[in-house]
């Protein structure tokens, strides 16, 4: 409980009762949040009822009314602290979804002493009162925004606690190291011993800075599937890239002509498939050109190549031995597919190719669907993946000064100069859950890119 | 009960589970709402909990699951008939407002034996269920839409019954009139007895027309509380229409201009004062004009006071006393206010003006305002202002069989053709909220208004 008190003294006007409209304008219904320690006095105030002695959890229905007029007829919903979204006492007052009764309901809650809610303060409120820890809260904001399954599935697994339980583990394994450490420097007096342990140290310690790794490069993958996994579509003027993103995405977005070098805009399209966002970056056609807006448009190309996870080679007859070299060259590391366009045009097929399709027909755009699912790293349902940048950054802080615990392990250093790159370890993980007395500035961030009433 | 299977039977699909997402989409939160014989059984199949044994009223904090996978946390609502808002098993599941999140649910929970519901299912299933009335079922459509105090005071009166026990009063005095005229022809053979009762027979019939038509009436205002009390501002070129307009409304929506005759269209622009909606309609200046476009403009100033139920004449100097008179002519049964502008450079006093102010400094404005708002018919709290042009034809009708019922009356016509009127009369009323079997087309006609989730 100390580090809860300790959460809370540090923000400003973390105390008091905050109201807010929790849903979007517009609907039928819509729900107004109530939190903090006069929730439900400040409700009585303006319902049918008084709700002070009501149980938690319970449903009431009654009308809000402001003097003798009825606003509207309303189902209360009471939570108790600390069993409630935020940990305080909590009112959710479900009305009809009309713009007047939603601004008229809060405007009764103000007067009545409570006061509009921050973006994000209700989840604030949960993490201060220790309902949830930092990488959970910013699961909510990724939650509501997921589109896709996968970024939904990503999103609950961080809410439902899998990056904390993974940061837990790496913590005892730290403390534990460091717990070694302090024994070596009990020691330190007797010479012989000085190096004796440190194989086990340097084993623990690749262990650890192994997972912390692995969990920094899943950012990848995670931000992949949060923003979209980028596809570059490349090849040879009037091989049929626009067409080929036109029939994928299903409008004319991009402008098709039989004149070369039309495309010389990078144009953004994205497609959902299998539940994975892919970003489509339609490119000018790769030649060599005298025209300079022409050239500037193959060097977007290289760019987004560069960019791309998955490169998408569009031919229609076989490329030269260089060409193929030289894109797999800039390939490394990405899933190259070796697409030949127009096989309605009977050129013959191409042996380096992946997949044949012809785009201006629509035939084998299902296999290259396919291919592109396939293409994406997907995750077991038990990996952990960053979607975070903030995650990310500290765990590649985590990763620099377990480098540091490395070297000294290996490098003979006393132990008092490799604890407190070990401290620093521990630092960088525990801001990812907040455990740690986070910055005021850091919570801000995060929780002013909630909307309100979240 | 009779009446209410009546009611169900008439009604194809009326039986089943239904449920939908009642929010709009991109909140913080959204409510997916299921009711029917099912909806305890159906939600139970996709929670953490079941709820077969849950007690009416209360909250289950829980997971939504597919399989092994999470979908969402969630709090379940449990309504149980006939305590719920469609009078059957209902269940509100309140989740993080996602698109995926909302649509997984309802796929989940069709899957589970639920069908989508129809746009206004839920309330037509609460009129079915007797619930509510047709009158009240139509106050749940306007409340949502409602933008005003004055048009959400008028939907939540009627939402109340505020209609259904006038109609209540009106349908007890027109059965007591049948059950007089009964008296009269069981006595009929009595030739002397057969006027004897009349006049009592005329007084009552001629309240109950009195109060008809009243209602009636009151659709105007209604009407005009509803979508705006409509606004005309006229006046010769160059008095400061647009100006007016503008600074009323704080947009530059009119082109302003020192070129006479330069507004030709009628541009519609709505401010709120005092809760009441004004829709302005800025005309084309008034005077003598060979020009064939702006002539035009000229028809539509005289067909924009034909709309309006207030005027707002804007002079610069005394107009002539021909003027006046045909101006006051135009507005009969309208309210006039003759303004005069530009009292910033020194034109002095016009006697005629009921106020005097300066668009173009702002100076006035307050007072118009109040003249504006003074200028609604108000409806007093306990006035029965009747808003749905289904119930004002209906209210018609009602007046037409009782004129007819009066005229009998008054000329002796038998008892049994004058029963016939007043049976019609009775329908008629009944139509309004749907106390008689009310013709599927008409339901329909009234549901298909709504929003899905209502």
């Amino acid at each position: 409980m100390a580090s809860i008190t300790n959460r809370q003294s540090s923000i400003p006007n973390s105390q008091g009762t905050i109201c807010a409209v929790a849903t979007a304008p517009g609907g039928a219904l819509g729900i107004i949040r109530i939190s903090g320690p006069q929730a439900l006095e400040i409700v009585s105030h303006c319902f049918t009822k008084d709700l002070s002695a009501a149980q938690p959890g319970t449903l009431h229905y009654g009308h809000i009314r402001v003097g003798g007029e009825v606003v509207d007829e309303v189902v209360v919903s009471v939570f108790r602290a600390p069993r409630s979204y935020t940990g305080e006492d909590c009112v959710e007052i479900s009305c009809h979804g009309s713009h007047y009764i939603l601004n008229k309901v809060v405007e009764l809650l103000i007067r009545h002493g409570a006061r509009l809610a921050n973006p994000g303060e209700f989840t604030q409120r949960a993490f201060l009162n220790g309902k949830m820890d930092l990488s959970q809260a910013e699961a909510v904001a990724d939650l509501i925004a997921s589109k896709t399954k996968a970024t939904h599935d990503l999103a609950i697994r961080q809410l439902r606690g899998g990056i904390s339980s993974e940061l837990t583990t790496l913590r005892d394994q730290l403390l534990r190291l460091t717990s070694l450490l302090e024994l070596e420097l009990d020691f330190a007096d007797h010479e012989e011993l000085e190096f004796a342990d440190r194989t086990e140290l340097l084993t623990l310690a690749r262990t650890i800075d192994r997972r912390v790794s692995q969990l920094a490069d899943s950012f990848q993958t995670g931000n992949a599937l949060k923003n979209g996994i980028p596809v570059a579509i490349v090849g040879a003027p009037n091989v049929g890239k626009s067409t080929l993103l036109n029939v994928l995405v299903g409008e004319e977005r991009a402008i098709v002509s039989d004149i070369q070098g039309t495309t010389r805009d990078a144009i953004e399209d994205t497609i959902q498939l299998g539940g994975i966002t892919f970003r489509f970056i339609d490119t000018a056609g790769i030649r060599h050109t005298d025209d300079c807006i022409e050239q500037l448009g193959i060097e977007r190309t290289f760019a987004a190549i560069e960019r791309a996870s998955v490169v998408l080679w569009l031919i229609d007859k076989e490329p030269a031995a260089a060409e193929i070299t030289g894109m797999r060259g800039r390939c490394t590391g990405k899933t190259l597919l070796i697409v030949q366009n127009k096989i309605d045009k009977g050129n013959g097929y191409c042996g380096i190719a992946d997949l044949t399709l012809s785009a201006k027909y629509g035939k084998g755009l299902d296999e290259l669907r396919e291919r592109l699912i396939s293409a994406v790293p997907t995750a077991s349902d038990s990996d952990v993946i960053i979607t975070n940048a903030r995650h990310f950054e500290a765990l590649c802080r985590a990763h620099d000064s377990l480098t540091r615990v490395l070297d000294g392990l290996t490098s003979s250093l006393p132990s008092d100069l490799i604890a407190e790159d070990l401290r620093l370890t521990l630092t960088s993980l525990a801001e990812i859950t907040g455990g740690a007395i986070t910055p005021l500035e850091t919570l801000n961030n995060i929780f002013s890119h909630f909307c309100v009433g979240k």
